[in-house]
């Protein structure tokens, strides 16, 4: 089984079916494919039929959406419970997931990882910082996200650290928002957050497998 | 169990999870929040945390987003077989199902329903017809679409007209898609079809579930 990605460094979608992944303890190897190479819409036309990242190579087939990855992996490993076992915390997270793969177009756009206009790299997982956007459409993106945090964990978070207490789904699609959040140095505070989103966030940046992820960045060119 | 949903003439997200719950045979009612009056902001912060629709109120929870209600109703109607049964139709099922969720942003910019920049309001339901756009960036999107098109009924068609031979849960999702290429006067020839998604989308605006949402439309002023 093998999962084809972006830059480790930088490709937020890339992140979330392998958080998923390692959760379940699959045998999996990761083929990074850089996103601005000379060859990489070549590269990427071979591997995809979409020609983006991720894609899933398993039992001859092609899956591609980071979403139907993660799904898929839901399916085969039931064991390692990836959507909350009560029902009506399920529904909600299977929202807020669902939610995050295909909104928030203003946060993702003017809160890039990857190169930007001026040639800068902007990663997940570096030290590096860049200033915080101020457009009233990045902030209205925000303030949706600190009001789900707080609402998910003030009903649910008895149970662990994580969005609907123990780790599930949605976690991992939240995860590259949060490595937004470092990057461009949001101060929650100003979005309604009373101290529980930036928990939340410190606790997804420190994940082990995040920090996985964040060591084998190290090993390549952003 | 109360779906809320934008305009039926055009609310394209709307569309999708109606058409599965229909499926399904579940007992809901269907309450529609026009979504350019003068009220719409309150009314649609009302019923929603996103401020979006479609929201499906069910056992006092309020589920958001078009693919969490139709994952919802494949988990309560199991008989309903929303996904194909066999696993691999299945995985590229839901691969198909989750990139329409998040992608085609062109096709949805410049092939838009409800009111333009001109005050026309196009529409999913109506005989009348605008001129089909012509920037690459759709055009890369209908060939895209019609690959898909191609592909899974080139191998899975044998069983029935739809994507997946039988009705599944793409076709709800590619449903709004067919009334775009109707309403914007797509030749898909000229976007690599051989006739195959032709047919598809004709099958999909023939659809008995569609053709109600039709009438539904029809009750009501656009």
């Amino acid at each position: 089984m093998e999962l084809i990605v972006g830059n480790i460094a930088f490709s937020t979608w890339s992140l979330r079916p392998w958080l998923v992944l390692k959760r379940c303890g699959a045998d999996f190897t990761t083929t990074e494919v850089p996103l601005y190479g000379p060859d990489s819409a070549r590269l990427l036309a071979q591997h995809s039929p979409t020609g983006k990242v991720p894609v899933l190579k398993v039992e001859g087939e092609t899956i591609w959406d980071s979403m139907a990855i993660s799904v898929w992996a839901s399916e085969m490993f039931p064991d390692a419970a990836l959507w909350p076992s009560d029902r009506h915390a399920r529904w909600l997270a299977r929202s807020v997931a669902c939610e995050m793969h295909s909104s928030f177009m203003a946060l993702r756009t003017e809160c890039g990882m990857g190169p930007d206009a001026g040639g800068v790299i902007h990663t997940m997982v570096g030290p590096d910082r860049a200033p915080t956007p101020t457009s009233e459409a990045v902030a209205a993106d925000v303030r949706r996200l600190v009001e789900i945090i707080r609402t998910m964990r003030g009903r649910f978070g008895a149970a662990g650290p994580y969005l609907f207490g123990e780790w599930s789904m949605p976690d991992a699609f939240l995860t590259p928002v949060a490595t937004r959040f470092r990057h461009y140095q949001f101060d929650l505070s100003a979005f309604g957050d009373d101290g529980t989103a930036a928990s939340y966030v410190a606790e997804l940046l420190r994940q082990p497998d995040f920090l996985e992820w964040t060591e084998l960045a190290a090993t390549k060119q952003p």
